[in-house]
């Protein structure tokens, strides 16, 4: 079964969202597992600190090493690190859909919640952490980033979505953003949904959402398209 | 004051991690103000329905564009749509620091959040709706791409975060990732500290981490480095 782990001083941000909708019933129906552990606990300092200031300078404060590799071994020792060791950072590699699905097909994840300004070098190279980014915004802490990857990986459990097809069929499975959808009514505030949606013709509907999901792509990512051209020519 | 509305159908998922740390501290002390408002209440069908199948055939359904339309105008409509309207969408433009401090400035955000195959597309062409990505992984539904977003903002506003200058150095704000973080102890399981940090010397402390940053977003961020080198060529 799936596990995820997650690292974090506010063990009070979860579940949060990963408690409700499929995602939230899943868990519940033991379809994947969640465990959160509370890095502070794994302090020997006084008042629990578990951070201090940036060797050579600078703002903010930097979690400590051995604090963090604390609580990290207790977390990965009873599976013999057999699954990731994931830091969520800003300075990551940012996370495609192509390692959650690895992931999620894998037994699990122990997710690392960075806060402060970051964690000790030491650690992420000593423990052999994969340092992960989710998007280009830059968040107070790890915990939403967590989240959101846990539940990109839970939704491609088999059984958490009802329909498999509609896991798959979606914007980046294909390198293509989603073409527009359309449903009843049929005429709402004077719009109609397109004549050839409602032809009943399978050939003509699937070539114009071919082609709508290829001027999306084209014209919101750039950066998708030219992946997708690549490939298309292979 | 920054005012965040969702539009769900899964407020239970709110606060979440919104609720906890200097985010939560900073909404329990009224820097900023979240509404969360529940789309299937404005749902007129029987059972409170608010998606039907989708026009064309295929997997899933489709929130409907009456449901969806009748709660946007509720929330809209008391500020005379003034904030930006932002539909959580992988098929939307990705999310930047840039759009992220934009919003932050202003009077708040309307965020709606996807469920399903998606929402009706006459809806976003008729209200305007920005399509926003924060990330290139599928997700559930839109709640946490929401809570992402609204985090990433909050963060901005003066008084959230204790230290300015914490908000600003950070990975992405000069489109360079971060350099290496190092605090106490010296000596971790025989791992020093860079002798350079050490060194009291600033404007070498200075000159190692750009090199470091310099190096990091070569290697995991080629797209940010193209952008970095062209700014800096300007």
């Amino acid at each position: 079964m799936f596990k995820a782990s997650v690292l974090t001083l506010f063990p009070d941000a979860f579940p949060g969202v990963l408690g409700v909708s499929v995602i939230g019933t899943a868990l519940n129906h033991g379809l994947w597992a969640l465990e959160t552990v509370d890095i502070r606990k794994f302090s020997r300092h006084k008042h629990a600190s578990v951070d201090d200031t940036p060797a050579g300078g600078g703002a903010g404060m930097v979690l400590r090493p051995d604090v963090a590799a604390t609580a990290i071994d207790a977390v990965t020792a009873p599976d013999n690190g057999e699954r990731p060791l994931i830091y969520l950072t800003p300075r990551g590699r940012p996370l495609t859909q192509t390692r959650v699905r690895e992931l999620a097909a894998g037994p699990g994840v122990v997710v690392f919640c960075g806060r402060f300004e970051g964690l000790d070098e030491r650690v992420i190279e000593a423990r052999g952490m994969e340092e992960v980014s989710v998007g280009d915004a830059v968040l107070a802490g790890g915990e939403v980033a967590a989240q959101y990857l846990i539940e990109a990986c839970v939704r491609l459990i088999p059984g958490v979505i009802g329909d498999p097809a509609s896991a798959e069929e979606e914007s980046f499975e294909g390198d293509l953003l989603e073409y527009p959808h359309y449903t009843r009514p049929r005429v709402w505030e004077d719009r109609e949904i397109p004549e050839v949606l409602l032809s009943g013709n399978h050939a003509k509907i699937a070539a114009w959402r071919r082609e709508q999901a290829e001027r999306i792509t084209k014209e919101r990512r750039p950066d998708l398209w030219a992946r997708h051209s690549r490939r298309d020519g292979e």
